[in-house]
């Protein structure tokens, strides 16, 4: 019997459907083949990008312009652009603006074909850090109202360029998906005085079947209701609102979390494109809402979203959380074995 | 420069970014190959799907199990099911219940390799009449609270079966995306006494940059705020709530303008994958809402949903919906040309 799954901060339905994992697909997408040829991302092409808004240099570099570790740099291609003002306009019910924001890259490594997994604690951490650098920085200019961190890694997530990199839009605008979890996490402390986030940590800790790993101060788990197959959170134990609070240690302590999560993504289920997304609170939350907790929402792509999820706004997954984290969870060759089989079958 | 455009309806912004355009994809997946075998969709396999709960002949037909021109059967891998009770559950802030309703398949066509760009106007009329019978059917069980019908065209926008054919889900529960449209509509309505459709409607029929195409009945324009390349709206001029109670006659006019909608997208574009959607009131619309109208939403698949949309519930489109409009409605081969050279650019 499929499960319909109520997601705890926001009006939000998910099918669990395992039996769906059966049906067979005679319609079939190959995977995608590897591209070759220049990359503009690599080391000694830095000329075709544009000048670096951030760089970081290991400490045995000798800070020259290609033995950087990390880079952020202006998207030559932006969705929005970080010039001019903005001037709300609108047309009866029709209402638009110029497209006044930022778009960065974050190079994330020199090396074109490493991926999180092959990271080492220290270039995680170097990540990290770059991403809460370029928040601290955007921040401060009074056109924005929120700094998105997302990831897109293989070409089915939307990546179109191989080389390691996440990005960073900063929006004129606090995003409705934002939103509606910030007024959830309100309705949910005005009623019990407390923060949702904090309850489900507390409950996924005593409760274990949907932890995935923790340490000393994050965990990492497969939500209730999660959309997809093997979605993972990643959320700090300690109430927080914004991500860029965090100092250099506890930020060593997420990045080995978070790179020892995406490895086991990575070898458990053949390294399947995915997205991940840092939630964190609008630079000026609303005063009105209460109770918001940053957290990472990493999003493999496994399952297609088609007609249903676009008409409804709800998702059917047909692999159950508290499988898919037992999967996750083990230290061994069978989980791999397992979660093969799981998601062919 | 950008632009950010806010739809009318709900609180949701999308970047219409046409430079996004022109950026270099190294990273590209191949189109899927058609898959060929065994097809249990097609006429003499009847047995291997479940008993039809509608089917539809032609007057010319004798009536026999494979003669059909549009069979409905229960999908044999179903979201949802159509037995038992509801039985809200919850732990704590954690809600669940059965996954009960219903999951119907259409077989719109016995022809295995026709698409709605194929179908004559009495093909499509008689798959638009079987929604209809479906949706009146479906209504009448107490448990069920929204019924949605969905297609899923080519693998990429999630079908498994190539075999031309749609989806019918019965759910317990008003969709997020339906309620939030109905709030937008019933909020628009108590400030200005009228539907924002029916203003929609007005305004686009004026002004015309963003008409597609229209009939006595039925209009088809690109939404102002539209999330996707060639995303396509099918509305009725007259405000209707409900979907279902079309009349045979205007219901015909529909199928004309509908079919030619999707034969133009599939010529222009090069056949690209798609989703529709028929958002439709709810079976019994909360009476505090007012202003629905029902309308059909085409989405061709021709950007991929990324980190960005995951992580604001905002979309970027790099195709403006006044240059997509213009390129669908031109009835010359011109169109074709210079509609590939946009996707491509």
């Amino acid at each position: 019997m499929p499960e319909l799954r109520k997601d705890p901060i926001i009006d939000r339905w998910v099918i669990i459907a395992k039996e769906r994992a059966k049906r067979p697909i005679t319609s079939t997408v190959p995977p995608p083949k590897k591209a070759v040829g220049f990359c503009p991302l690599c080391p000694g092409n830095e000329e075709k990008t544009a000048v670096p808004v951030y760089t970081d240099w290991s400490p045995q570099s000798n800070f020259t312009e290609t033995t950087w570790r990390l880079r952020v740099v202006q998207n030559k291609f932006p969705a929005l652009v970080n010039e001019g003002v903005l001037q709300p306009q609108s047309e009866g019910f029709y209402e638009w603006m110029d497209g006044v924001g930022a778009h960065e890259v974050i190079v994330e490594t020199p090396d074109h074909y490493a991926t999180w997994a092959d990271f080492d604690d220290t270039q995680a951490a170097c990540v990290l850090d770059g991403y809460r650098q370029r928040i601290l920085a955007l921040n401060r200019d009074l056109r924005f109202r929120y700094i998105l961190v997302f990831k897109n890694h293989g070409a089915d997530a939307g990546a179109s360029l191989d080389h390691p990199h996440s990005q960073i839009i900063a929006l004129p605008i606090v995003p409705k998906r934002v939103l509606e979890e910030m007024r959830g996490a309100d309705a949910y402390f005005r009623k019990h005085g407390n923060c949702i986030f904090c309850e489900i940590i507390q409950q996924e800790m005593q409760n274990r079947c949907r932890l995935v790993m923790e340490n000393s101060d994050f965990l990492a788990i497969e939500p209730f209701a999660a959309r997809f197959p093997y979605e993972t959170w990643i959320l700090p134990k300690h109430h927080e609102a914004h991500f860029e609070t965090l100092d250099r240690e506890r930020l060593q302590r997420l990045a080995v979390l978070f790179r020892d999560v995406l490895e086991r993504i990575k070898t458990r289920l053949n390294d399947p494109p995915y997205n991940f997304m840092l939630h964190t609170s609008p630079i000026h939350p609303p005063e009105e809402l209460l109770g918001y907790h940053w957290h990472l929402e990493i999003t493999p792509k496994l399952t297609r979203v088609a007609g249903f999820e676009w008409g409804t706004g709800f998702f059917i997954n047909p692999m159950p959380p508290e499988l898919a984290a037992e999967i996750l969870r083990k230290d061994d060759s069978v989980a791999t074995q397992q979660s093969l089989h799981s998601v062919n079958a």
